[in-house]
């Protein structure tokens, strides 16, 4: 028997990439779909590749108190919109926010799927991390969980493809003319992003403080992608690093340890992590590295492993596919 | 049960698209793989996002005489190089040729597959089409067929991406500082695909010559992506184009009639083509569109489509994967 | 003694290239810039690579009522914007309208310098040609001066960087997300630049009517550049078509004959174009290319050689530097 | 009286890239040229917009023992090949070498312009800093000198275009395909600039060990442009970082100090180096932010400007070009 789903915010990058998951997997249903600027309109208006099944399906406005049956709904809203959005939701509907407003937060469960499965299964609200914090996190975990760094100085060094800004931009500093040959840091200091990996951090180390944390953003003229390339404080070989993540990652689907330093593109359209490490203990040196497709583990990916945790399913249902390459 | 399979070329780009849709196809199992500069290695070596069940398969060096037992083969390799490497493959073993050798030559089949299913139904031997020609006959056919464009007066101007051009390459002319942000034509009045084109030009109009057939390509700055633009004399209506159109792809899965000029975008990943028109009857002109992913329908996309025709299976099996948007 | 310069639309990506080339020009003085979004700031902080010289002249709101004493003034308007704003400019100041309100419009004169130079020495108002046109008409005038094509038979396929589209956008169309790995025809059969290119042709050819034309252009994912391919009927060969261009920008600075199809590369920054022919005359086929810089040559750079000549100035001055390549 | 210019290593990019200034330049002229691939054919044919006046020059085999008479000589070799090449070169023509061969060696001096430009005037042998070390020393060389940062702790994550990498390349891991949509670390613990920015730190610092310097690259989908994100360790607040700088580099006219982070394509085409920083007393970090054109101020720019400084011309002769955008 299918398990329905639905789908808020379709119209932007990290819900139609949930779109194009649910619809190539083997237990769910995609039977609701909405969206803002897309409202009225048919999902092949919006998407003129979508599958045929789907193609007729109309998007609707938002409104939680006329919902179809669902099992599962994925909400991928801009931060500060799922709040109030989610609240009024029947409690029996299971939700994997996919934004940013409930990392954290009582009454919900972080969502960091390849650490922590088992925290996961059989929940019914469920945070999904952010994309950065899905790179950076996936490289550390085995490092914090071996205590081979010191967790509260990790610099992080993270660039990101343009489709993490979202759609609704329209700016003309997410637009081609200016991306295109261009690349920056922003944020400095203060991006959004820190207290979710700050706070994660000392969960996975069981120490108190990452004040320490330094979290830099760059924008790549690329639509897909990120990297994080971390540095730490630790006096681990090389070899330590990857013994602790094949040990950390051993039987996991989704993370694979590489001996070389990961592409963004060996991860594009999948929901692959990529960690690698190199250390250097004369100089107190480990640097880790992670790459996730941040629409893929960075979003939609994860989001569907997140719900086939909570629905029971086999971790990796709907997401055997390969990554698109080149 | 399941068929099996193996890909020559697998290094290649063509090849690479094969495995991994072949990694997703239901019935499809992949037991070889050969390839030139990658024999010897595991293909996750090749591949690093590789499939797990697939990840330890070691790429052989292509040896017609010592093959495994296969159902079908899968061929993408470069132009003048299948001719000879297929030659003395086993009758048994059903072939699709995603290289250039068997075009429209005696004893292979021209798998254009979603214009002549039938044909290519239970035949061994099949000659997948260029993947100019797959963007340029899809949107001709219905207007060939119905006769509302002069078949000997075509002006085809094509763009691609790069990764048309294959991995062999290594020239500085491919290289990513001088592709980039460039764009230019080539191959004036010689484009290898051109007989291919007028070929099936003559076979879809049933009229003697298309030797007034233009066709020029351009190199475009995408790794994905074929867009062509076609003139034509006739006196058709916008509306008697689209019409024709949709009559001809009436229940075909793998080709869409867009009201809209299509985007290459639409397609990257997928077995999509989209096809749009636009008529001026009073200046005697049709403009046909066709977009295909060229390492999709252009090429690995219709080799398994082809596949799955020949060996009885639904044509969509293992095809039915939304394109990767944005 | 310097020649006073003022630009409206500095904002934006023509109004940009402008104050780029006015700067570096040995006669000119920049003396006032206008803008809308930018009004207030300086220049420098609008282009942080502003020559020192110009760093701290303040961007002001257009009041053509309170302008300091000009020489001469570029309007970098969009399409519909600068009839009315340059209505009230002093007859004694010269201008060259980028934009497209005043091509081929009584009072003004068409600023195809490369063609029709000595029309443009002294004039007072200057109409730029659009940049798809420069591409064009470039190319196709050597060939209708010597009557190797008919004049009402021409097919342009053009094919666009994306600043062509100016800054205002914003839209999520021209968003990097979405416009990389992607290529579209737009416009079909209605494009606003069409009247300007039927016009041109009439004059170059001296014939009633180019209504035949068919101008097809479509968005590349780069952001410089035009390339037109343009397919003409005609009993010329290759030899002779390069034999009419050869003869016909002989001794001017800003056009090269290409042996090779030209990339728009070649043209990066600067205020070149180049064409290029390929025919067949037992198919009747004359194939002529154009290429350009969209702001060079398509906006910026014709414009400063425009103002040039209106000024009595060697037509090179300020625009000899070479493409920046790669 | 014009300055007789030879440049080694024309048909590289860093080559073409001082061909491009030289043209340009009030007292330069460039009456020699060699190249490996491109010799024996003219300036034109190498690069289609070269200025006219040196269109028909044509490129020599390198051969030190029949130079025409030179004053400057630009060496742009690969790294390994500039010891050789230029040991037979007479004294009286002095040299800039771009390459890496001559950096921190006995008879040379270290061209970091910006920083050090008395040292530099009136030398005879120069070796240009590697781009790298320009965009990451530029950054640091005010804290540095201003003691606010220890310089024995730093960490430099650097992201380039890709035509730092050269021409020769031809490698498919530089082709378009899989650059593009890509991002990746290499080098990781043994980039070759390691050693000249440590050497360049401790010199700028006063102090003997920079042995815990970090070095990490990484190669982005972009043609010119390289990021230095400089982590480092201190007490200044971002305000002492900024007075540091404008104090540093007051009256200087290629760096700029930016309130804001600096983006690549500020610099493209130009001479430029953006700095701008970002510090936190509380967790004793400054992060320091540099940004070039690979080729302008990280090679061919930096070298015109050395020159200029030999040659006892202003330091901005031939530089003052403001950078492409966008």
């Amino acid at each position: 028997m299918s398990i329905r789903v639905g789908i808020i915010g379709i119209s932007g990058y990290g819900g139609g990439e949930a779109m194009r998951l649910v619809a190539g997997h083997p237990s769910f249903e995609l039977v609701y779909a909405a969206g803002e600027g897309s409202a009225g309109s048919r999902l092949v208006d919006r998407f003129p590749g979508a599958p045929a099944k789907l193609a007729d399906l109309v998007i609707e406005k938002w409104d939680p108190t006329a919902l179809p049956r669902l099992d599962v709904l994925f909400a991928s809203l801009p931060t500060g919109a799922s709040a109030d959005a989610l609240a009024r939701v029947p409690k029996d509907v299971k939700i994997v926010d996919i934004g940013g407003d409930h990392r954290w937060v009582e009454g919900w469960t972080y969502g960091l799927a390849d650490v922590w499965p088992a925290q996961i299964k059989g929940k019914t609200r469920v945070a999904n991390p952010g994309c950065f914090p899905a790179a950076t996190l996936t490289a550390l975990a085995p490092l914090l969980a071996d205590k081979l760094i010191e967790p509260g100085n990790i610099v992080v060094d993270v660039k990101t493809g343009v489709s993490g800004a979202g759609r609704g931009g329209g700016n003309s500093k997410f637009g081609y003319a200016e991306v295109n040959e261009d690349l920056a840091p922003y944020g400095l200091l203060k991006h959004a992003h820190m207290p979710e990996i700050a706070k994660t951090i000392e969960r996975l180390s069981g120490e108190g403080s990452a004040g320490g944390l330094v979290f830099t953003p760059h924008l790549v003229p690329m639509t897909r992608g990120i990297l994080a390339t971390i540095y730490c404080r630790g006096r681990a070989t090389t070899e330590q690093c990857f013994d602790a993540a094949k040990r950390f990652y051993g039987g996991r689907a989704f993370v694979r340890v590489s001996d070389k330093p990961p592409h963004t593109k060996w991860a594009t359209g999948s929901n692959f992590a990529f960690v690698s490490y190199a250390a250097d203990p004369d100089r107190n040196l480990v640097i880790a590295m992670g790459v996730v497709d941040n629409l893929g583990k960075g979003a939609a990916g994860q989001a569907v492993q997140n719900a086939n945790l909570i629905c029971g399913l086999p971790e990796t249902a709907g997401l055997d596919g390969a990554p698109v390459w080149p």
